[in-house]
This record gives C-alpha cells, sequence and structure tokens, in this order.
C-alpha cells in the first residue's frame, strides 16, 4: 500500500523519541564498527604516515549517514547476526570515505576542505593520498572476509554486493569517470556516483539481516537520489562553514547538476518526491516501523536549515508536510 | 633434502623442452584468464573512456609472471578446480597493473614510458589513471567471487590471502607508502612492495589447486625477493627500450635498492643465492618436477642479457653453473 511521507510521518508521531534515540544509537553503533574494522586493516607493520592519513580519512567527522543505514537495515530485518552487519557496514563507509579522499585529489576536484578540515592530500601530500583511497577499497573487502568468518555462507552475496558498489560497471568508480566523458549519461552517472554506495547499504545490511536484499533496493536507490539532490541544493544555497567542504564546486567544476537541470523551486520538490517515494518502498518487515521512524529523523536532515532557503522550504516545513 | 639449482637443472635436463612448453603455454593461459576476468569487471554501461584506459593498464603487455607463477602452482598441486586457478591468477595480476598505474603518477615515479608505450596517466590523464587503479583493486576481489562462485568454501581463504597482499599492513600499499617514511624498514618495504604479490600468487595458486599454501609461502618470499634485486640491478644496467621502462629510477627518486646496499657484485650473488633457494622450497606435490622446470626458464629471464652485463653475469651463466 502507498503512504505519503506525511501519513508514516503522522502514524510514528508516539515513538517519535524513541526512533530519535534509535537514530543516535546507530551513530555510536557505526563508530565503534569502523573502529574495529580500522583495527583489522591496519597493524604494527603499517607505515606510521600511511595509518595517520587513513585515519584522518575515516575519522575525520562525517554524517556516517551509510553505515548507519545498513545497520538500521540490518535490525528492521532482525539483525541476523551483529558481527556481519558491523562488518557490512565499516566495509560501505570505507568505500565513501576512499571515494571522498581521491574526489578531492588536484586531478579531481582539487578540493582542500572536507569535513571542516584540510583534505588528505592537503595534509599528508597526494603520494599518500592515493595510497589511502588504495588502502581503503581493499581494506572493504577484507572487513567483509574478516566479519563473515563465522558465517561463510554470505560471504558470496555481500563480496558480490561490496563489490557491483564500487566497480566500473555501475559504482562510485563509474560513476566518477563518467566527469571524464565528453558526453556523460547522466541516469548512469548519478545512480552510479551516488545512489550505487545508498543501494549496497540497504543490501548489505538486509544480507547480514537475514532479510531480502532485492527487496530492500528501492529504499537505498530513493534514498541515494535523494541525497544527490539535497547535495546538490546545499552545494548552491549551503556555506563552507556548515557544510565543512567547498560551496559552489558543481558549477566551477561543469558538473551536472539536479539544481542546474531542474531549477532551485523543482530541485526541492524532486527531494520532497524522492523521500516521500522511498517510505513507500520499505519492505513488510517486523522492524519497518522502527526503520521509518529513523529514516525520517535521516530525511529531514536532508533539508537545508530554514535561515539559509526560507522557512517554507526547510527541513521543518518536510516534517509538517 | 637440498638441492642446489645446479643439481635440480641437470636432473630435468630431459623433460626441458617440455618445460619450456609449458611455460610458453601458461603465458597464453594467463593471457585468457585475464580476457575473461576483465569481461566480469567491465560491461556496457561501463564509461568507455575508463574502459579504455583500463585496457591500457591491464592488456599493455608485461610479463604475466605473477598470473603464470599462480596459474604452475595450482597446476603442481593438482589444480583443483580450473576456474577458480584462473580467477586468483588474473586478480593478481590486476593489483600488480594497479600497482603500476598508481606507482607511475606523478605524485609518485612520474613515469611516462611503461611496457614501451607511454604510461596510462600520460596517455588517458590523470584522474583516469587514478580511477583505473581503483577499478582494478575493486576488480580483483570482484574477480575472486566470481570464480569460486561454485566453490564458496575456497573463497574465504582467497579473499583472506589476495587482502593481505593489496593491503596497508604487509601488502603493495604499504610497501609503496614506506617510501613516504622519512626511515624506512627495508626490510618490511621489500618484502611489502615486491614479494606480497609473489607470495600471494603461489598461495592462491595453491589454494585452488587443492594444496597446502603454508608450505609454497618460501617459494612465493625467495621469487619475490630475487625479482626485486633483479629489478633493481636492471635499473643499473639494463636500457630503457629493453625494458619499456625508464631505467635509473631508484637513484633518482632516492629509493633504496640491493645494488645501492650491496654493490653490483654481491647483488649479482644474492639473486642467484636466492633463485637457488627458492628451489629447495618447491614442495614435495606430485607436478614438482614440472614447476621446477618452469621456475628455471622464469629464474632465466631475471638475469640480465649477456651483451648489457658481460658473459659470465648473464642468463646464460645461471644456467650452467
Amino acid at each position: 500500500m502507498v503512504e505519503p511521507a506525511s501519513i508514516v510521518c503522522k502514524r510514528i508521531d508516539k515513538p517519535v523519541i524513541f526512533a530519535k534515540l534509535l537514530f543516535m544509537a546507530g551513530d555510536l553503533e557505526a563508530e565503534s564498527s569502523l573502529e574495529r574494522a580500522f583495527s583489522w586493516i591496519t597493524g604494527p607493520t603499517t607505515p606510521p604516515r600511511l595509518e595517520a592519513a587513513m585515519r584522518h580519512a575515516v575519522f575525520g567527522g562525517g554524517g556516517r549517514v551509510r553505515p548507519r543505514l545498513a545497520l538500521a537495515v540490518a535490525s528492521a530485518c532482525g539483525r541476523g547476526n551483529v558481527d556481519v552487519a558491523s562488518a557490512a557496514a565499516a566495509s560501505i563507509e570505507f568505500l565513501h570515505c576512499a571515494s571522498l579522499v581521491h574526489d578531492d585529489l588536484p586531478c579531481f576536484d582539487d578540493a582542500d576542505l572536507r569535513r571542516g578540515r584540510p583534505t588528505v592530500h592537503v595534509e599528508h601530500g597526494e603520494a599518500l593520498a592515493v595510497l589511502v583511497g588504495d588502502a581503503l577499497i581493499a581494506g572493504a573487502f577484507e572487513v567483509i572476509g574478516r566479519g563473515c568468518e563465522s558465517h561463510p555462507g554470505l560471504l558470496g552475496p555481500l563480496l558480490a554486493t561490496v563489490a557491483r558498489s564500487v566497480g566500473a560497471v555501475r559504482g562510485i568508480v563509474a560513476g566518477q569517470a563518467w566527469e571524464s566523458e565528453p558526453t556523460p549519461n547522466l541516469r548512469l552517472y548519478h545512480r552510479a556516483k551516488t545512489g550505487a554506495l545508498f543501494e549496497a547499504a540497504v543490501c548489505v545490511g538486509a544480507i547480514a539481516g537475514g532479510g531480502d536484499p532485492g527487496a530492500w533496493l528501492p529504499v537505498g536507490s530513493r534514498l541515494g537520489e535523494a541525497y544527490q539532490v539535497a547535495d546538490d541544493i546545499l552545494d548552491l544555497v549551503g556555506s563552507a562553514s556548515a557544510l565543512g567542504k567547498p560551496v559552489g564546486q558543481d558549477a566551477r567544476n561543469g558538473r551536472p547538476s539536479a539544481v542546474q537541470e531542474l531549477g532551485y523551486e523543482r530541485a526541492f520538490g524532486r527531494l520532497q518526491t524522492l523521500c516521500d517515494s522511498m517510505f513507500t518502498c520499505v519492505p513488510a518487515v517486523e522492524g519497518r516501523e522502527e526503520f521509518v521512524g529513523w529514516a525520517m529523523n535521516l530525511c529531514r536532515k536532508l533539508f537545508p536549515p530554514a535561515e539559509q532557503c526560507g522557512v517554507q522550504r526547510s527541513n521543518e516545513a518536510f516534517l509538517t508536510a
């Protein structure tokens, strides 16, 4: 049954405090998953400067949206094995961090600010920044292997999912490479660049939680697209200090953007539609209601704060729509 | 029982033609493994320029030493499953190609020639060169997953082996990163930079062939070290046209080298000792003799040709030692 976000929102009015607590707990859980996974991919023989640069890349703030999404889906499905869910969540975030470090390099965006701090290549040099990305991509697969040691039957599906999300066919590498094409395929570009890791996050969460990854895929696709549209809007109306990274990069780098394509008003409408439509896709699992509450908190954060774009377009508007 | 290379060499005098044929056949097998694996990690939605750059990186010549080593070990162990051996061999070569592409970047060696052709970043730009490395690292894991679809029990051990060989603890990323340290640990540096992929090649070959990877590890370590010493010698006495890449890079980049450390004569002695010692480590498997014959052909190629360093130091000298 199709339920617009506004109805879902009202229905979860009561457990909203619980949902907020769950949202905050997911933060801590994602962070501890990353700490554990990081200890697996580094060791006493890791060159010290490389380890420092890797730590900079992984633990420099960040919303942890993808690993929290993976953990929330695993939890909604019944969790299955906690170690597998934790490793899968960390794996997706490692890939995300790797892509940020490489995207920031001078040969791509040449960005000097990320998450409110100097980018990895600015702080540690270009050579180590390239290696950090390499180490985190390899590390993403290593932690999947480690996490599945007691559940070898999950390794094949998880590995295939993670590999697809980063690869040259429809993964983040393909997404980034479309920017080097004279006539990029915009649909493939957006889906690969941002959608791939969101889709992977829900799928690995479902696999780890004993759910059906195919049923969750549309949730990831819609969230990924919503995230991309929100990012394009913030690139236009956000401030570098609030975002912790430079703004106006899409226009500067001549990159396709939802705002450029649809205009500001319609981009906003598209964002709202995507969030609404995402909620209708959430499978009827035992923990559906908690997941919807959690995702509502997530979507609220996608909308720029009121002071940046007028009250009727703020996150408050979304929550009372 | 310890057998010096000269004795082993005489003992295999008779099947030497067979060994040479096997060596040539390994070439074709490695190439077809790579073609098949490449088709798994690219597809109709891969951005065309990225695919061209990936193809440049993987199919631009190269000795295919590591995949052939993996296939030779699998064959010596009894082969096990051909698909698994083929995928594992391709996986190791993908990682090797990825490391070459990233090593050649301006922020590392800034090399413009590789395998007798322009390097990937010279031909396709820095951005695509970074992405090619990323795609090949992820692809190395993807092909392991694909190759093990019918043998899921081998996936865990293969994934762990491949991950170790590329990672930040003792893998090629760690090896490359030691070059950014003010006081690199030379033993760890060499073992990680060159040894890691040779060790992985023999181990994945043994796993795929149903053998004992631990028993084969010393063969990989010695071959890897021999390869590094040979590379250091060729960097001094070789010619760019014969090697297909710039020479004198160690001195130019201030990199530690066996020739710099031991001097030319002793480096040569070390190379011979490593090859001899490698043969003594080959486990007593059914196909040991064929493997030794194959490896003898390989070692012969490690020694610079006579015209570059005098007859007594040439590969002919090694074979009649």
